[in-house]
């Protein structure tokens, strides 16, 4: 299983993916979920994956060599986000027909090519995809719903993206702790808005000092807020 | 879809359920989903039903039509919990051979038989079942994941039951909030052990002045906490 999220907020984005891929409980591995194509000072893009690792790996590696051949449709020469969609969308629909309908995955794409705003996309197994907008400010895959919840209380698309990390870096705790097969270290990249940089990528493993912090806090406090409710009262 | 849990805590039991039923999202109604079984005082049996409502509903209906028949094995006569598991199994299997493989549920079934203990179990479609422990003292049938982070963070066996109602009130709110298959009103259960009664039975409307205090509460309390989180801090 996997759990990525993605955000697109009026000051920039943010990606959050754990790294643990397993078949079956006796067959876990770490592989990145998150690969970032940053060349040249006209785009930075952020794929995060999901789903069978065969079929993950493939588009990954079909969009990294074609992306190579500068006189082709790649993702370094696609002029919007749109169309970088359009290309993975068609690589994945690509490596499923050919490994067979079984092996599905599903990616979300985001970032910003100069001439446009940064853009998110939602991209499915079938190969067309949704785009984030201001109502819906972030995008989820694989074991989405433990971590649902802290997302819907907290964040919308004006939150500062420091508070973002903060909530998905919580929303993440709550899957780590209710599902094994999501797993450390976590993924972590920052884009600010009209940046076109790929500086802000972090780490976090278990040993990670911040991040131990804020879970523990996280979890105490909630304790303490339980504490003070009302008491019962259901008449 | 359905949300249901039941616990088993050292000084007794609870059951919240909600009680949306849908076929599809243009077909919503409402349907209990909290069942209690309780005639004299040697016994105060409750089931909780998740899963394709005809199945549900035959299940029922075949479980009280047989509990008349003094002269059977029903839930009135068997002499244990485990006794009644098994005939709930049966009951569900046989519906299921009947009316088709798709149309699946599951149950919990908790309460108390005079002379063994409180025991919670939770049953397949298949028709097997497992029971509660002291390290596991709750089952979610339905829709369990978005509520169940909050569950693990604050119940244990040994915890209060008034606590155990207001985390359940909470783990419904963050459910309700995350899927619109799952609707008002709420039927709570709340068993002390060794009482065989059914005196404390509470519907919970949209109107509930108690339940909207704590939503609101624990949603504005989520946010301070969130609030008071040290600045981030990824190197």
């Amino acid at each position: 299983m996997t759990y990525c999220v993605a955000m697109r907020l009026a000051s920039g984005m943010i990606f959050v993916s754990d790294s643990r891929t397993n078949a079956g409980v006796d067959h876990i591995s770490t592989f990145k979920k998150l690969h970032i194509f940053h060349k040249s000072e006209d785009r930075t893009l952020m794929m995060q994956s999901a789903g069978n690792l065969a079929t993950t790996q493939s588009v990954m590696s079909l969009m990294q060599h074609r992306a190579q051949d500068a006189t082709t449709q790649n993702l370094y020469t696609v002029s919007s986000l749109y169309d970088a969609a359009v290309l993975v969308g068609q690589t994945l629909k690509e490596v499923i027909e050919r490994d067979g309908s079984d092996f599905t995955a599903t990616f979300t794409l985001g970032g910003q090519i100069r001439g446009e705003g940064m853009r998110l996309f939602h991209i499915y197994a079938e190969g067309n995809f949704i785009e984030s907008t201001v109502d819906t400010p972030y995008f989820q895959i694989g074991e989405s719903k433990y971590g649902k919840p802290i997302i819907d209380r907290i964040v919308s698309y004006d939150t500062e993206l420091e508070q973002a990390v903060q909530c998905a870096l919580i929303s993440m705790d709550s899957t780590l702790n209710s599902n094994l097969s999501v797993g450390l270290p976590l993924d972590v990249m920052i884009y600010h808005k009209d940046s076109f940089d790929d500086a802000h990528q972090h780490v976090i493993t278990a040993q990670h000092g911040y991040f131990n912090e804020i879970r523990t806090m996280w979890g105490s406090c909630l304790r303490s807020v339980f504490d003070r409710l009302p008491p019962l009262q259901l008449k």
